[in-house]
């Protein structure tokens, strides 16, 4: 039995086993979420020329000293056009967003601003600086420049950015082939016969959805049975994946058939047991191909320890920069009890008021309790050497994946 | 011309006519993000019965009235086990976590609290409460209780509670289908051959992945030129799909085919202007079978629009109580200008401090400048009636799809 490790070291191990597997071409449209490979540069100037930021009249702004002035329509230009004429004093053109500004022009003068008069006459009603809504060339892209650095993820705005550039096909990270094993003989399968003395398998399928929720999608190994071939073949398999997620198996007792099996296959462990509520039963170990992590069978300490452990490697093996969960700071409605020793974890729900984000814990905070779980917002982090939280005290949650959008819009009384 | 409409005036507007469209049975491995249509109750006891919370020992808390107390091992237990024997005075059953407490027994010691003196025999360094890491059957879930409402969204966690009833079907909201169609003839396609006076089609692709990131799959129905027969052609196919995004053609000008377009193929337009910027030339109408909204062409405002108008409307057809992006508050690293008179969306990254989060514009606001969007965090909300906002003012922003994690964890200075 080794002793349990700091979660931050645990943390920091993962990491430094799990690095990014490689990169690959993949097609622009199934890239969201993924992570640029290497730099992109533009291909092009966007916009390509000086073009309009409004519909309205394109003209000389020395022609506009004394307002009402009525100008010449001399021509009309739309987006796509590739006018020839210029602009000379007292004339314009009508000019759609954007098109491109002709030779002559310095000016746009958009169109709530004039009166027609006729079909090739119109008033200018203001004055304005040369240059006023127009758009320069390259004033977003210039070819050769530099546009979006390895690293990045690809969110809807970059894949914009790729598209302009015409990127088709985009050079990522590669993601981790992951495959999940739940181990137990109470354990009942989804498609089993109903036993009312069995255990439904609810970790695979929280944790399948864990992995989805990253972006990946895990291939489901099963269920185990306490029997050593069984599970030692079921191993074997789970190892041919970059990432092998096994829940249950983790216990100390005389039935754990787990930790012998692994290492009879070889795989070096890092740690057994990690200084976190709930989650403490957590392992990780490699071979020269996979990264094994065997978390709790409980199912709030398997998907808290996978949120704590797996997903920051998994983030990381995707090359992402932000691994972690994002967090506010949130009031506590009611006391928290605690005691010093591990980190922990609670299941939250937020709400607000005029001061900010509110958390009230989801009732029971058993690690059995997979309703707390599935009822939480957010996870509130009671630090090692807290005793505990008062009502009103402040606290850092993270926010879990049911919590990224919220009922308020930004009309709500309280922003 | 219709008048621009508020904001709030525009999201009421979308969301009385998008409403949920039906129901369908889907995979529960399938199903993470979408909303459950009917609520779903617990076809079992979980757990079954009373089990242990520990590795350890069960026995009968009566017995250590002094401790350290010896007592027999007369049986081993792990989960899976249906016990027949019972626990008398004096002795105790080495048990699995998750495994049936045994009739007699009424309290759980862990293995850490006791020393092994020979196979048959147990030394108890501590006394305990009876109930000690003990799980009562039904703790987690009750038979016949409902233990998830309809229209919850499963999340992870959820999805786990449906395993637990096995329910390898789930009953729930259908997504809507979508399409999107960029016009303009300015407008050079992902796969055209490269011309430098065009622009590239980058706002179908964004908002493909803007899509894409509320869990659908849109339909890309390309380029329409500005010719009516084309875009009508375009538009028809377009209203087949539940909901219609056409990117561009929402200008005032005289090159401007959308409109007349849409009014002949009988769709009634709600609204066709927003008191936001950017985003103003955003509009919306309704036919018996779709919704259509048109969205400007500037590829920040395509964007901004969306989140503010197409996202919610999405979200609320797909069953979702939750509309809006999460906000945050966030305080401002330099001074921004505002006039008076429109809501406005600001770029920005953030970042924190001691104090909470900072929030810093990602250079030109200019509508065209997608590259602002790409770098974005976060959308920071500026009211109508600011007249601009000081260096240190506190500000809501809006979190994008890329900053639902985080660089820090929860082991930074800044929690």
């Amino acid at each position: 039995m080794t002793n349990a490790l700091p979660l931050n070291e645990a943390q920091n191990c993962v990491l430094q086993h799990c690095v990014p597997l490689g990169t690959e071409n993949i097609d622009l449209l199934q890239s969201l979420g993924r992570v640029l490979a290497q730099e992109v540069r533009s291909n092009r100037d966007h916009p390509p020329c000086d073009i309009s930021a409004m519909d309205g009249y394109a003209l000389r702004a020395a022609d506009l000293g004394v307002v009402p002035a009525q100008l010449a329509i001399v021509a009309d230009i739309k987006a796509g056009d590739l006018p020839t004429l210029t602009v000379q004093a007292g004339q314009c053109v009508r000019i759609m967003t954007g098109a491109p500004i002709p030779q002559g022009a310095d000016t746009v003068i958009r169109v709530e601003d004039t009166q027609a008069i006729g079909a090739d006459k119109v008033q200018i009603d203001v004055s304005a600086q040369a240059g006023k809504d127009i758009r320069r060339r390259a004033e977003n892209l210039r070819t050769h420049d530099v546009v979006l650095t390895a690293g990045t993820e690809i969110t809807p705005g970059v894949l914009g950015i790729l598209a302009m550039v015409k990127a088709a096909e985009v050079h990522v990270q590669r993601r981790p082939r992951v495959a999940i094993l739940s181990s137990g003989d109470e354990l009942e399968g989804l498609h089993d016969a109903f036993d009312a003395n069995k255990i439904p398998d609810a970790n695979g399928y929280a944790l399948m959805a864990q992995v989805q929720a990253l972006g990946m999608q895990p291939v489901l190994l099963g269920i185990a049975r306490d029997d050593p071939a069984e599970l030692r073949a079921k191993l074997q398999q789970g190892l041919q994946y970059d990432v092998l997620l096994v829940s249950g198996g983790t216990s100390v007792g005389v039935h754990d058939f787990v930790r012998p099996t692994l290492e009879q296959l070889g795989v070096q462990m890092h740690f057994w047991r990690v200084q976190m509520r709930p989650g403490h039963p957590a392992a990780f170990g490699t071979t020269a191909g996979s990264k094994i992590f065997c978390l709790p069978g409980n199912p709030v300490a398997s998907m808290v320890s996978f949120e704590q452990i797996v997903a920051p490697a998994l983030r990381n093996m995707m090359g992402h920069a932000r691994l972690y969960r994002r967090t506010v700071r949130a009031r506590l409605t009611q006391p928290l009890s605690h005691r010093p020793g591990n980190l922990e974890f609670m299941r939250v729900t937020l709400s607000r008021d005029v001061n900010g984000y509110l958390a009230t814990p989801t009732g029971s905070q058993s690690s059995g309790v997979l309703l707390s779980m599935a009822r939480a917002d957010a996870l509130l982090v009671v630090p090692n050497e807290s005793k505990g939280l008062a009502a009103g005290d402040t606290a850092t949650v993270q926010l879990l994946d049911g919590s990224v959008f919220q009922e308020h819009s930004v009309f709500s009384l309280v922003l």
